[in-house]
């Protein structure tokens, strides 16, 4: 593994012929917006490069889906480099690192820490708010020009990864780099419209249930909501749809730690999304605890058990750990 | 009635010895914002000032309200200037300008369309996203240096007015400003908290509730929602926590009305608010034929009749109009 600095990253871009470009499962604006915004840059630089993603893209990213494609089968021969973005270990991408010829050199570029041992080269920046910003800078390295659609996808991921600008990552740069963006075409409010006005009715049926869910733990120090396979499906929403819902636990005044219960598809397992409003509310030591992982303010923790099974031994623990936490 | 420039506001506010600050009834974060930081730099500038709010802020903007004061009956004496912010009308005062001695001249600062023959002065901007745009643009030429508190109370403004940079009226100086205000110490993940993250449990219950009443009507091109006063009161909610609901409906893919119906406290009558997402769908045409009125892409209507017999009605009207928008 060879851990590189933003100018010799851009060196490595530079001298790729044909670049695979990979994100993650479920991919997010960030994941997306980056990946599309990469491979812009890369065709504008004279370099081939494809962006792999299996799943559909969903609704509210579409704006952008028309640039993925399965790659040939012929081409893969081609193949130089694969960049991973936004995705910090080879278990989170979306296509199977096993479809990737072995001798070709994987370089991952995010802003989570990232597992190194797993690639070749990796162009970690925790500092930063969303890979897009990353990519922004790295384009400036590249004197690659922003085209009005290259804009569009890093506006994309800027706001999907600072919650349009009102999450604790949200810096300075994030505001710097969005200036320049709309410079170059991205407009705001139709960005917006794209990706926040574009709820389905299943989804908003699945956040009524969600909602009535909704139960607080110690004095209203926590929050906690959760949603069953069962109820998912009688909403015909998708688990796509839930992401974030934990958000809305997480708005209550008050509530120092929010928690989300998602019953996976096989009502076998359990996806547990944890979220705090401030570093020194470390829910990623209580996520650890169970046996997962993330940041001080947003973490998760995959529980194998039923929902209704694992929920009452949950909450006992989130309880334990709230009151263990300094008033 | 004097219309005034930038400039010549700059003046006359230079040459003010004692100003009174006017807000509208029900204020946002836009109005209280500006009415903050308008204090404040008046203050800096050696010039006695008064901000004058008569209810009690709202919890979200409660990080600014200590600045805001009842004024000593002596000193109405000494007031030589009144500016109204956010207020393009006299009748929408939240202090009734009766109480306000008839000699002192009144100058509005406004984004909105000023009624212009009600102040004695006048500074529009119907260009920017908000009036704490307008004054951080007057505060550069009065060359006031900018204070944490007061870029916090701007900025407060300028994400409340663009919807956190999601209207459609967000323009790239409401960017730049932003990157101003941070540099003066405003924080972006710290104000969205106070502003955003400060939901209650009933009011997400609630939610919860009117999200369960969601209908499509006209193939997916309306949306409706309602709310008793039965159910609101059995969640323990609040008539003010259900503002901005119908922006639920108005999120979903493919929406082009939206609208949502609550019951008022003595279940004798009903709020309608009507929401489209774009101009040329014009929910104020709407409105008035129902007896009410509003802009094209906001507009409401009072019905005097309980829910239950007022919502087949609308049900049937809305889908009349949706139907006969063209497609």
């Amino acid at each position: 593994m060879k851990e590189l600095d933003r100018k010799h990253t851009a060196t490595l871009l530079r001298n790729a012929s044909h670049v695979l470009i990979l994100g993650h499962a479920n991919p997010d604006g960030d994941c997306i917006g980056s990946m599309v915004a990469l491979l812009l840059a890369l065709k504008t630089m004279g370099i081939q490069a494809t962006a792999w993603a299996v799943a559909p893209i969903p609704l509210k990213y579409r704006f952008m889906d028309s640039l993925f494609q399965k790659p040939d089968p012929a081409s893969t021969n081609s193949w130089d480099l694969t960049v991973c973005l936004d995705t910090p270990c080879r278990s989170r991408l979306e296509v199977d690192p096993a479809l990737i010829p072995s001798d070709v050199p994987m370089l991952c570029i995010d802003h989570h820490r990232i597992s190194k041992d797993e690639f070749d080269y990796v162009y970690e920046d925790t500092s930063q708010s969303a890979v897009g910003c990353m990519l922004y800078e790295l384009f400036c390295d590249l004197a690659v020009p922003l085209s009005r659609e290259m804009a569009e996808a890093l506006y994309a991921a800027v706001i999907t990864d600072t919650g349009c600008f009102t999450n604790r990552n949200t810096d300075i740069r994030a505001f710097e780099i969005s200036v320049e963006l709309i410079k170059a075409g991205a407009d705001p409010g139709t960005l917006a419209e794209y990706i926040y006005l574009s709820a389905s009715v299943d989804q908003l049926r699945v956040l009524g249930e969600v909602l009535e869910s909704l139960e607080l733990l110690s004095d209203g120090r926590g929050a906690l909501m959760y949603l069953s396979d069962a109820t998912r499906r009688a909403c015909m929403a998708e688990s796509a749809d839930t992401e974030n819902f934990v958000n809305y636990a997480r708005s209550i005044f008050g509530v120092q730690v929010a928690a989300m219960l998602i019953e996976a598809e096989d009502a076998n397992h359990v996806r547990v999304s944890l979220r705090s409003k401030e570093r020194s509310v470390n829910v990623s030591d209580f996520a650890r605890q169970l046996g997962g992982g993330g940041h001080p303010c947003a973490a998760g923790v995959t529980a194998h058990a039923p929902l209704a099974e694992y929920l009452p031994e949950f909450r006992r623990e989130l309880t334990a750990f709230i009151d263990s936490l300094p008033v």
